[in-house]
């Protein structure tokens, strides 16, 4: 008997049928004999028409009573998958955050879990019964709701599973798992049986949003074997988890992307001491989170300073860095949106050597120019002119041996 | 400074421009130097959505869940009303059941108020707060979620105006007040300035639904004063209070109706002792309501037994009734499912005699029959052809002089 906390995304709980469809993928778990802790997020697009009620009121509502009106979302949904499991003759109970109770910061929005109650659970399961929980919420230490922000249910579901010491955590969501690259470009993407902690971090900051970052932040600190997979698939999914020394790991795990980001250059700034953190004070003092970042220091004792912000921070941060040019006497400001990141992944780089080369020489062959480098013990990006998005990722991704072999046993793997 | 407790229906939070109209009338209080703690039901038909929602699932969703489920009704409006008033300016703070709390017995759908925290009410409202509570729910000693039924969020504000001794408590709803008798039947109808308790109960409970009956009991009980009026003008509604001494009392306060009863008729039974209770045992234990009883006595010995059910009712009891009738050999069973029961009531009558007559001399001279008649000490109720239900309450209206008087100055009392 093996105890799962299995997480269901909104588009899993999104109408009554898929609600019903859950409960027959929860009464089979419970019919081979395990236990079984679920959680849930809002039906569909819940989340988003309560957010356009209350930004419908005022543009900046109180944040402790949005967290009031986003947390009802979950408990229609954990309401209802209780009432399908009862109505099918399984024993099921209901907890808000409240009700468990999920402890939080008491910071409204994205709160964070500070301690979680196991006596309710640990009683109803050894009663027999299926314990639903509502992501997303708790309370905090004065008993108001809060909210631990966008997909927040995913942490409260690797939480619960330290917590209850869980055999798997299950993610149930619309993709069947990670995938060697987005599919979407690269057909003969591989959807991954196994993948690490770090690399999913890796992946998932650089653009692969299949699950919430500070989950798997979170299962990688308690050491929680979690498992991405589809709800409306047989597919076993993707198993995250740690370092397998006895396993042969692959050098690259697979080739990510971002698009969202754009680059800023301020050209010939007279070099002096701390020149860096002068020209990015004002930049992170508006709250602009800066990227990849690199400086070159040209013969005439100037500089050329060259860093990406998000597409959204673009014109703010041009305008900033404007104003920072006239006053530290620099030549020009260019910006550039067109561009694109362009990242391999894999804890195998760790070692291997000569994995940067390979990199830059697949892109070379293709004529691909680097305009931006940056590297990490497990991963090496580069930023690239976006139009060759496509042709750079497929390139990679068959230089670094992912793509999927011809044989129909793999395709299944 | 007074302290108002004010509760606003379905109808008055249906949308956000409701809302924010309300808003309004609470800043309005506010700006009078009033304290104000406020309750509010579900929007509009937030209620039905939920319950389709549960129903669509199962023909009998599990209770517990259930109030899981429509409480999230009153928690999205007790959170977007705090964000108009914030967002106005006006320091708020919302409480869910649980959270005040508000502690009821432990029966799901349908439970009593036990004890309400006045704490965080009463510190919140010092620090020159309004306070939101939702209506409609509590928690149970276990912790789980309550609800108190339909027309709950009447008694939350009530025992909510109970607890902190409030000056007044005020049912804001769709019609501005009480009135003599239902206006689109008798257009001459006055709305009443004042009632007593014990008139509403009888008004209500004969089908007047603008207030909540528990409500109403428990405002007598604990001598709170409550105001019934429209949220959308500014007539100051119906005061529902205690009967004053020193007051003239309107013989008759208002004609009203019921017309979902239905009558039944065991005819020619064999008299014996208990007959009465031997022909609605079998009634009651199908946990049918009966109203209405009359039994006479013919000179061959046998009794002719006539009662009212609910129409919903109307055919189990006919088909109880019928092998009852066989068992007891009793001739036949009659049905009529097209009368109505109509009636006056009004303190005064206690302290006036002939009222019954005028009552039945009123009916006579329309032509009316009575079927059955019965009595309490503030009303009197007939049944009659459902065809005469309009004339017979103009024609009541008008012998107990509570048409609208002819100067404009009553019309606007």
């Amino acid at each position: 008997m093996a105890l799962y906390v299995q997480k269901y995304g909104g588009t899993s709980v999104g109408s009554i049928e898929k609600i019903q469809y859950v409960t027959e993928k929860i009464l089979k778990t419970r019919s081979e004999g395990h236990e079984v802790v679920v959680v849930v997020s809002a039906m569909g697009k819940e989340t988003d028409r309560l957010l356009d009620l209350a930004r419908n009121m005022t543009p900046e509502p109180d944040p402790r009573e949005l967290d009031v009106l986003v947390s009802t979302g979950e408990q229609v949904s954990i309401a209802l998958l209780a009432i399908s499991l009862i109505a099918r003759g399984c024993p099921a109970r209901s907890y808000t955050g409240s009700q468990v109770k999920i402890l939080t910061s008491d910071v409204y929005n994205k709160a964070r879990i500070l301690h979680i109650d196991e006596e309710f659970i640990r009683q109803d399961l050894a009663n027999g019964k299926v314990v639903i929980v509502a992501g997303f919420q708790g309370v905090d230490p004065g008993n108001n709701i809060t909210t631990l922000g966008r997909g927040g249910s995913d942490t409260t579901a690797v939480a619960l599973a330290a917590l209850l010491h869980a055999d798997e955590c299950l993610i149930y969501t619309d993709v069947n798992g990670i995938y060697t690259a987005d599919p979407r470009i690269v057909p003969s993407a591989r959807r991954l049986d196994r993948i690490t902690f770090e690399e999913v971090l890796e992946l998932s900051s650089l653009g692969s949003k299949v699950i919430n970052n500070r989950a798997v932040q979170f299962a990688g600190k308690y050491k929680v074997p979690v498992r991405v997979l589809s709800t409306f698939s047989e597919d076993t999914g993707t198993l995250i988890s740690f370092e397998d020394k006895n396993m042969e790991q692959p050098i690259v795990s697979g080739v990510t992307f971002d698009a969202d980001e754009a680059k800023l250059t301020i050209r010939k700034v007279p070099d002096r001491a701390g020149i860096g953190s002068t020209i990015l004070g004002p930049v992170s003092d508006a709250n602009i989170v800066v990227d990849m970042i690199i400086q070159n220091t040209a013969a005439d004792g100037t500089i050329d300073f060259t860093f990406t912000v998000n597409k959204n921070d673009f014109s703010q941060a041009k305008h900033i860095l404007e104003k920072s040019a006239h006053l530290l006497g620099a030549e020009e400001v260019l910006g550039d949106e067109k561009i694109v990141k362009v990242s391999i992944v894999g804890v195998g780089m760790r070692s291997h050597a000569g994995i940067a080369t390979t990199m830059f020489k697949a892109l070379a062959n293709e004529g691909i120019s680097i305009q931006l480098i940056s590297t990490s013990e497990i991963k090496v990006s580069v930023v690239i002119e976006e139009k060759y998005l496509e042709l750079a990722v497929r390139a990679l991704h068959t230089a670094f041996g992912l793509d999927v072999k011809a044989s129909p046993k793999s395709l299944l793997v």
